[in-house]
């Protein structure tokens, strides 16, 4: 790690220390802006990707974590990949509600072999990554039943589906490839039918119950809910993995807008002198929200990551203390709303940068279509965004519940709720400034996002519960609650949390004093621009009035745009893949805009050539009067 | 037209009448939807597109409207189908800003022609349809240079690019591909590089201006601003059809996701019972505001088109009066934010159509990535939508100046800003109520648009004033004032357009009495939540005031969710092209949900079979110990 470094000459230095580690940017029309910037974007690359976790890796497969010794002769074939698994819980007519799966396993103790069965197509597995046409075995969910005709509910099964010597269906077997989706093409999404497929008895993924050699069912859980909620416990991670993906896809379409805007040129104030179009205030209002998000995002990814593995040794321990319980309840909340605002941020940020980029931007070489349609998928799989708020809904308003009626302590082992204690005083807050450098103001931001998740989370308990009286019923008070109350309170709640760490970040003592000014400014922006969508509640509940306060808030996120703009080349430097990696020929670190793009288009195949239909186009034409009437 | 229809015997006496027209919508899931509708769809169908227009087509290529007598040979040749022409006006370096283009067209008087030259690559002409592979001839857009030097400004030309017999390129002319795009790629886009290429004096299109045989350069336009306005007139149409687009592209997405929530069961009050996810109101406040917005700016397309179609009659009757010169202003102003407006708004609600079908939204036979795709360029092409709302901003700051300086009225042809004359009495209006059935009054929800547009015109024209006298350049106050103020002030006033439109067609007398309801609570919703966006400007210029005025809004919307979403099936089958055409196995008229989607998925080609890599895999697979080393 570098030490803080007070000014160029030092900087100088570092730069000549690390020109092994990064080559220097090429020359080119983005030298200009480099040339502006207010630190070094090596110094920044150091200091940012220094704090980087080194290797990311999903810990334990499902048969790692839901099978036992006996299933480890698996993990050996998976690794000298003998055999290839995949993961097969949702089915055609079911997704989010997991419970109602319909695949059945019946045990016959004749044989002690399960017999997977499929009732009907609606219950055929569907979406199974790698299911389509490569995987030869896979983790079937079912629900387990035992001669009795009692059922114990969804269960995990290691189902062989296809021979590894010739990749023919096992019989029983119908599998199959989904087709084409609108992005990831790459991965064959599949689907399967059971027909009586008989499995050893063994082959029950056991860790959450089991089946013994004499045909008894035994579970170490209380009940069917419980042990729903262990086997499927390991979905926290693909969350926070899913996360790290929507940012890397907000990363990659930034550098591409940015490095395009900085280098396209278009008007200005005379006739003859043009200007790049990142130096108009709608493009920087339009793009640099988005580059400070995707710091922001990045790094609360990172954190995340490590919390997550906090949990992780913690199981690895065998650590059964009430922190690791509640460390695992707030992971899932984060995890639960995380995933959606950082997936929706690349999503919306993905199609500003396509935009931003005119018609440039829809050419598929440029990259953000693939982008776009990629990223989309993390809106939906490991749990639909809207479904999943109600996840850290359901955390913050079971807190509440439990302080108002037991007087219980709003406290978590990360902290991200201890703030709520204070809920009755910070609900009796208003905003004292009314000054753009107010709202610039580090405390005063967190104290605006605070006030608003306690505003919501008093109007989303209120609501619940009118509609509760009113309703009687649980379940229509719990619909009833989540637009413009529980759905905004778990989006705002996470908002807070991710701008919180960021700011604390660039505000900590590790950053060199030559970073600082520019951290600073992309943690405000980042706060503001994302407080600024719920202005309209600060005005209502009172927490912020008159005329001015409102519009120094636009001033001050107007304010910071124009402070970053001439950094923004060098922020993008920092987060930026290689050319050959970021694949846009608009955005590639020469800034060559033109000459990039103009290669690109003359390297494709066939470009300069006729079409192939043109022989019979052009000797057959067809006859006019025939097209005419049939229009 | 049906007359007025009182009850429900007439209104089945007109589904008796007009079987023939319309067959029955099959028996199937969604007859349940179908049996709670407050109205008959077909009744509806036969009077929304009782009112359409009924062929749409662009009045007059470049070449009828750019060119004179002697270019009539072409539309001969263009019909009888020997040629095939393209508009070439873009540059690779050059799009919004026309003016700077640098294609070259140098007039010789000692042989009489034209010679076209692309100075170098950054001067190609880039993105033009049909260019890649099949025109023979395009209207080329270039620098008019005499033999003095003098640059008269960009006029076009007919260029031939190809040999209509052979396909082949015409000597000078390179001519190609761009290879693939985000969507429309049924379209060959291409571009042209011209070196040196001589062509007859004839064939500059002189409708703005012209060439004699004696060599002098003669235009009926004062100035190259004027002239150039005149020659990129013909582009107004162009916005007005990219307006229709856009609508059909949102009208099939919420069919698509309307059909789908109607179908799609996922949890229930009881864990035995599951209900449509249309019973949610999340996903009622999710979509039925989009099904909203496609009726209304449907009415408003149409009635645009109507519009557009006065404006061409007065010019064929060569009608020069200062009404048909305001109208055509208007109707640039309107067109100009229009686009932006429908374009986003089909782009937006494509995007929670696909996130609201969840899993099945992103396979791609489902549709909704397709019309993602293809909607999108819609934001881009014939001016990017936030270029394009600086025109419409530029219109109502000019009209307002007007009325500072020479005391000028605010009116005009279509009395789209007639309101504006009573500003200054509007600025100082308060909303009067706070309940929800204050929201629901249709005098109530356009009295505060109008506030709102007031609002925003009085902002910008003083955030321009200030800039202009702090700044001194008239390029940087525009600039200056673009966000926060320029930009919602184009936006709303096209907004309040759209939803006054359609509140007076729903509340008009030709409407049959058993549909008012039903267009009263759309045309109210669509209003609602349209304003709901702007809550935050109501609050902050002290229009509204109070926690409960701003709650109340949201629940006139949730009310009208409610109210509507028995009518949902029904309005998507007004709406809903047949199943052939709407293409989308999740969204067929039977409601067969699950069977037509299994059907579609195992009639894809190959849908069962091995991979074709399947003998290299299985027989020769990679060595685990290798492949780890590289990870």
């Amino acid at each position: 790690m570098a030490k803080p470094l007070g000014d160029n000459t030092m900087g100088s230095a570092a730069e000549g220390r690390d020109g092994a580690l990064w080559p220097d940017t090429p020359k080119g029309p983005l030298s200009a802006y480099r040339a502006r910037a207010s630190f070094s974007s090596k110094e920044l690359l150091l200091f940012w990707d220094g704090q980087d976790v080194l290797h990311f890796k999903i810990f334990g497969s499902s048969v790692f974590s839901s099978g036992s010794e006996q299933h480890l002769k698996y993990l050996e074939k998976i690794y000298n990949m003998e055999i290839f698994g995949c993961f097969a819980l949702t089915e055609l007519s079911h997704g989010s509600n997991t419970k109602a799966m319909r695949t059945t396993a019946h045990y016959d103790p004749a044989t002690q072999e399960f017999i997977l069965h499929s009732p009907d197509f609606e219950a055929a597995k569907f979406w199974v990554g790698n299911m389509g046409k490569t995987a030869t075995h896979a983790v079937v969910f079912a629900q387990l039943y035992m001669p009795d005709g009692e059922c114990h509910g969804l269960h995990s099964f290691v189902v062989q589906i296809r021979d590894p010597k010739t990749l023919l269906p096992m019989p029983g077997v119908m599998v199959g490839d989904m087709g084409k989706k609108l992005g990831q093409n790459g991965l064959d999404n599949g689907f399967a039918m059971f027909h009586k497929v008989r499995i050893p008895r063994q082959n029950l993924l056991d860790r959450t119950g089991n089946v013994t050699s004499e045909g008894t069912y035994n579970t170490p859980f209380k009940n069917v809910r419980q042990r729903l909620g262990a086997s499927l416990g390991s979905l926290s991670a693909g969350r926070i993995s899913i996360i790290g993906m929507s940012v890397t896809n907000l990363k990659l379409a930034v550098s591409i807008a940015i490095r395009f805007s900085a280098t396209r040129c278009q008007f200005g104030p005379t006739d003859k002198e043009e200007i790049p179009v990142l130096e108009y205030p709608l493009q920087q209002w339009r793009l640099l929200p988005y580059l400070a998000a995707a710091y922001a995002l990045d790094h609360f990814s990172k954190t995340l990551f490590l919390d997550l593995m906090g949990l992780q040794r913690g199981l690895l321990k065998g650590d059964h203390s009430a922190r690791q319980a509640e460390l695992g309840r707030e992971l899932h909340a984060l995890a639960s709303a995380g995933k959606p605002l950082a997936s929706w941020t690349a999503q919306q940020g993905i199609q500003e940068c396509r935009e931003a980029c005119g018609g440039h931007g829809y050419l598929a070489m440029n990259r953000l279509g693939d982008l776009r349609n990629d990223n989309d998928p993390n809106c939906t799989y490991e749990g639909d965004n809207n479904v999943l708020l109600q996840q850290t809904s359901n955390y913050l308003l079971g807190l509440l519940e439990q302080r108002l009626q037991d007087g219980a302590r709003f406290t978590s082992p990360l902290k991200t709720v201890d703030f709520l204690e204070a809920y009755p005083g910070i609900l009796s807050q208003k905003f004292m400034g009314s000054s753009k450098a107010d709202w610039l103001d580090t405390a005063a931001l967190l104290a605006a996002y605070r006030w608003l998740v306690c505003y919501l989370l008093q109007g989303s308990h209120q609501r619940y519960c009118q509609e509760k009286e009113s309703r009687g019923s649980d379940f229509e008070a719990r619909n009833n609650s989540q637009v413009y109350f529980c759905r905004p309170l778990a989006l705002t709640f996470m908002e807070l949390t991710v701008v919180q760490r960021f700011l604390e970040h660039a505000h900590s003592s590790s950053v060199p004093p030559s970073l600082q000014a520019v951290l600073k400014r992309l943690s405000t922006l980042y706060g503001l621009w994302s407080l600024s969508q719920h202005v309209a509640l600060l005005y209502r509940g009172g927490y912020i009035s008159g005329e001015q306060t409102g519009r120094s808030m636009e001033d001050a996120i107007l304010a910071l745009c124009v402070q970053l703009k001439d950094d923004a080349v060098a922020l993008v430097d920092v987060i930026a893949p290689s050319d050959f990696v970021l694949g846009s020929p608009i955005a590639r670190a020469d800034g060559e805009l033109y000459k990039n793009l103009w290669a690109a288009i003359l390297q494709q195949n066939g470009v300069l050539e006729r079409a192939a239909w043109w022989p019979e186009f052009t000797a057959h034409k067809p006859v006019a009067d025939r097209l005419k009437s049939q229009l």
